[in-house]
């Protein structure tokens, strides 16, 4: 039997393990699988967990489980960790790897792929994707994004609900979402808007530095109209005349975060009124209670499409997720070279979603689902509330 | 008809709105209904809406939306507000008061009921409860704790199992709950437990100061033993040496938070080791996606109650759920007087939850319900994992 290598990357999500778990189960019958702990830190130090029966059988119990079960981590890769990587691989008679991850990932995979080449060892490489960011290149949307977008779609709902029966006392909520480059996940923020009473009420993400006027001005009108006012930041955001916000350095990887409370202090000071700051935190990559069925079903999909493509012997790609037909949803599932997955670089929302957040909303129903809360308006007899 | 003033008060809940939408059932046939915005600062203004056939739908349409729907907020109630909100009462001609809240509102109504009292005006008044602190008085539970507790468990677990696959890059999260003077819902975050790997491997609660050595030695041993620590603090906790850790003061009532900020610091320093806290935030008071059945059901139980009594004729009462009967639960729900409420004060856990989490766990199982998830062990083979 062919001897498979399996390993998880970068940050988790709370469906990164049925990707796991719908490649084991496609493989476990007639390949030899090999699991890698704890990602290219593992790899890179040769720690490996032989895929027998009651593994196997335990890999597949986490389908519905948060976090990369495997272990993840986040390891820069040197040109030294590479030959280290290859080295383990041919060591253990690897003819396969596979990896889930993001960017990072697929560009270690790449750069895997073409050590073993340079050295004459004939390795297999295929990249699943996954990230909560969307920010990854090549596909329509990662395994893990739909899931992160619902968690933050409902807490903005529901927070902002809670701020609205308090708005005598606290006038704004300013709520921080993952997204260090790209602002899919902050801007997924309005999905379940109906009311203009409902936040967001201003969004701001990486790809547009953020004015203070126009952020003063969103402010000033909702509290005007509604007595308060939800901002929406994903933690990449810049200020038109700054740097993203830092908290701290690790591994050279700079941990976002604080911009939000950036803008408590600000609004405190520039509108005396009461407002706090919130991070939407570790529930946004995590939560089991608001698992998009569909990036459920996605995830495991995107991992048995693997266990195909490396039994049809397809290598230096990554599994792809592709809309197919103007009307509804179809999903294709192409295969997209790591090299095109690298070069797209980090992915960002298109203009055209930014600028119109409805189009951005159809494109995004049939990823977090039709099953979600629906509220009646906020104020009660609006006759009487336009009076104020 | 009889008239009745019914309104909101102090924090929300997720299932405030089930209390209320549970009241005007009740009494929307054979009463007038008149409802107060904004709690206490709305009825010492005389903000009153109109309870006619639109707005009683739209009210008992809320019924699963988190936060009051009426509008709360904190009010401090000097002696001329309670004159004033005695004033606007007898104006429109109520012949009851209702108020759904916490410690705060039971100690206003009665205030108000005594001052009426003693202006010879002749008003009913009954409180609902509600907390998602627990720390009312005079009650076995409040409605809005077990759907805040269940929050609190499921996202300890999840993020644990989150961190647990991070371990080799992070190894410790600090996760602060709500909980200013009791430690209920903290204590909750470990319900989900079943396993030694998962969190939390220490509860910081305000019925306990915390020492730097216990929180040391937690953490040490947990990390040596599983790679990772994950810890829970009350946002009111106070470390042995020194007092609780105020953000801000606003009007008059200091909002806690920071003591997680401050055991990072504390962490890092100490241990040298990545170290992160997190706000679990407005969420757990308002989160939709988690909202406990039974909590719902009692919930709008109260409600029901409350109207019942009115009916009757009770005065200066709390409505108070009591458990009955040594084996399984049963629900009795029986009036307390706001007196003894008052006198019971903030209602902290008591030492034989404290000391016997798993005692806790059992008088929590039937509040927040079963029907959560259980994960397989976050550990494969732990022959193999013991080695290390």
């Amino acid at each position: 039997m062919r001897k498979i290598a399996i390993g998880q990357a970068g940050g988790p999500t709370a469906v990164i393990n049925a990707t796991l778990a719908g490649f084991v189960k496609e493989m476990m019958n007639d390949h030899s699988l090999t699991f890698i702990r704890n990602g290219y830190d593992g790899l890179a130090h040769g720690e490996f967990i032989d895929g027998d029966q009651a593994m196997l059988e335990w890999v597949i119990q986490n389908n519905h489980v948060p976090g990369a079960c495997l272990g993840s981590g986040r390891y820069p890769l040197s040109e030294q960790n590479i030959t280290n990587c290859i080295k383990h691989l041919k060591e253990i008679g690897a003819e396969a790897l596979v990896i889930i991850g993001g960017n990072g990932t697929m560009e270690a995979l790449r750069k895997i792929e073409a050590g073993a080449a340079r050295a004459g060892y004939d390795l297999q490489v295929i990249g699943l994707p996954k990230t909560v960011d969307n920010d990854l290149g090549g596909t329509d949307h990662a395994p893990g994004f739909a899931s992160a977008a619902r968690y933050v779609a409902q807490a903005t709902l529901d927070i902002g609900r809670d701020l609205h029966s308090m708005r005598n006392f606290e006038q704004v909520r300013i709520l921080e979402t993952m997204g260090r480059n790209a602002g899919w996940l902050a801007s997924a923020s309005g999905y379940l808007r109906k009311y203009e009473e409902d936040g967001p009420h201003f969004i701001a993400i990486p790809e547009r530095p953020m004015k203070r006027d126009e952020l003063l001005d969103s402010i000033d009108i909702a509290i005007r109209r509604h007595g308060c006012a939800t901002i929406v930041v994903s933690e990449g955001v810049r200020w038109s005349e700054g740097n993203q916000v830092e908290r701290e350095v690790i591994n050279g990887r700079p941990v976002l975060g604080g911009i939000s409370n950036e803008i408590e202090s600000f609004l405190k000071k520039e509108l005396k009124i009461m407002a706090r700051f919130e991070l939407l935190g570790m529930n946004q990559r995590s939560s089991s209670a608001t698992v998009s069925r569909i990036d459920y079903k996605e995830s495991f999909l995107v991992g048995v499409t693997g266990g195909k493509w490396i039994r049809e012997g397809k290598t230096g790609i990554m599994v792809s997720l592709q809309r197919n037909g103007q009307f509804g949803y179809n999903l294709n599932i192409i295969p997209v070279g790591l090299k095109e997955v690298v070069q797209a670089g980090e992915r960002r929302m298109p203009d055209h979603f930014i600028d119109d957040l409805d189009t951005y909303y159809q494109w995004l129903r049939p990823l977090i689902g039709d099953d979600l809360v629906s509220y009646p308006s906020p104020t009660p007899r609006r006759d009487i509330y336009a009076k104020e």
